[in-house]
């Protein structure tokens, strides 16, 4: 059972206090897409520029990455600029250009509307729901979203809510959203008005699951050297949903698992600029991290 | 093997978003005391004033709390005010009046030189290596500290984490100490120059215990409501030690299981203002609640 993204495929310039990349692969749908492709099969359903460069097109192709749904418009490829100080929990943009992003109305290729797994990484609410009525009999969905269009358009994005299974949220947004200071007064308010389920992302500090009847809480895996904190979001959305793509059932027990596997890829994912470390990693040394987290928070 | 504490005893008056309490039992040993009593006899060593409430007195002897190394000396108690806003990470201190505890000399009763387990809350480093020069044969030694000393008599505290197995500080004071930002090498430089293990208490995030050859990571118990969170981190260090001086070897097995105890002691503490919750608190209940997180833990 494959895999449905629909999202950003962007050209990042990112500068960190441990160096600078220019012109790098980002985008939210290329961070799942390739920490998902550890997992399954994943198609994209994005948009990018005529300048979208060809060994980026070749690097999705190398990893069984679907590419029918991302579509080469006129124009240039979505591009964003930041950097990070010490507190690499905030991202500061210098631009965000749209580009061909602008008038991104997604399309799901015929043969990918059966898709049985779906995420809907951060675009506006009213085209994830787009997206949705094109899909038919997904088995899962989950969502992520951003303090724009949370605060922007809050009424397309509670719609969309109803046919979410995972919402995904960082802390900042769960309190934005809520308008609870509390993390679980938060949750409890996100489960009662429309997905099964909240992930709340704190970053370095973990993960809190919430659904209506029980909760789970994940520490972060330690890192000593963090480079680049871009796409550990969309990294550990990859991990989760690649897991539960494979798992027999999508119950609370996978979901934990597969919060810890995508935990664990974020955790690799920050290790280096862009998608680099993704590129460098094996399944091995994946399976070896797990099993490692396990080990040093078993009590 | 009962429990050594050296520390304060004060009285405290504290606001919070939630409410305000005035002339209420705190201090260091008390909270440690109270919150170790519930797995073993503790003694305190400290100072108070002749101003300090009968009740209290009681209070402690009717827990199983020595107070013969309680010194009363004239003049007046300890005292502290400070106020917490919905941040309740950081404590805002209005004064903070030493009062007797200006010319606090721990000294330690004869008949308890050869406690087992010894906790030195935060106080002058001078005076918590003094404490471990009159007791013989410990079996295990914690330390607390805070901002102050490690500015300011750092030389004092150096000498004294020889002597240490376990250092406890949260994750402002480790990195303050260390001069690095990331807690993993924080905690590294630290075991270098010291201490066993340190213990970095990271608030509502939870705990990173870290020796020369492990480490272990643990959310925190997740709480919708934070009445006060004075005292937490003396709390926890309560549940810890007295976990461990019930075990029957400080291996890091045990010193885990003791962490989770004293997060779960340190959430009921939270749950009101000074001591109350403590007191009203049943060793079944923190049994429930331990393994009600070991529930919300696992996967």
């Amino acid at each position: 059972m494959s895999i449905l993204v629909v999202g950003s495929v962007a050209i990042d310039s990112v500068k960190t206090p441990f160096g600078e990349r220019k012109e790098a692969l980002g985008g939210s749908a290329t961070f799942f897409s390739i920490a998902a492709s550890f997992f399954n099969k994943v198609d994209i359903v994005a948009t990018v520029g005529e300048d979208f460069p060809k060994k980026y097109m070749t690097l999705f192709k190398n990893r069984g990455i679907g590419t029918a749904g991302l579509h080469t418009a006129k124009g240039k490829t979505f591009r964003w600029k930041g950097w990070y100080d010490y507190d690499l929990n905030t991202a500061h943009t210098v631009y965000t250009h749209l580009n061909v992003f602008k008038y991104f109305k997604p399309e799901v290729p015929l043969k990918l509307r059966r898709s049985k797994n779906v995420f809907l990484a951060n675009i506006d609410p009213e085209l994830q729901y787009n997206v949705l009525k094109q899909v038919v009999g997904a088995r899962l969905v989950a969502c992520d979203s951003m303090n724009y269009w949370l605060e922007h358009k809050r009424k397309a994005f509670e719609r969309l809510l109803d046919k979410v299974d995972i919402l995904l949220l960082n802390d900042a947004e769960a309190r934005q959203f809520s308008g609870e200071s509390n993390l679980v007064s938060a949750a409890r308010f996100i489960v009662s008005i429309g997905p099964k389920a909240v992930i709340i992302k704190k970053g370095e500090h973990g993960v809190i699951y919430f659904s209506k009847n029980s909760h789970f809480i994940a520490p972060a895996y330690l890192l000593e050297s963090i480079y680049d904190p871009t796409g550990a979001g969309d990294t550990f959305a990859g991990g989760l949903m690649g897991y539960l793509s494979k798992a027999s059932r999508i119950d609370e027990n996978n979901i934990r698992k597969g919060i810890i596997y995508g935990s664990i890829l974020a955790s690799f994912a920050v290790e280096d600029f862009s998608v680099n470390r993704l590129l460098n990693l094996s399944m091995g040394e994946i399976r070896a991290r797990y099993d490692h987290f396990r080990s040093i928070t078993k009590f």
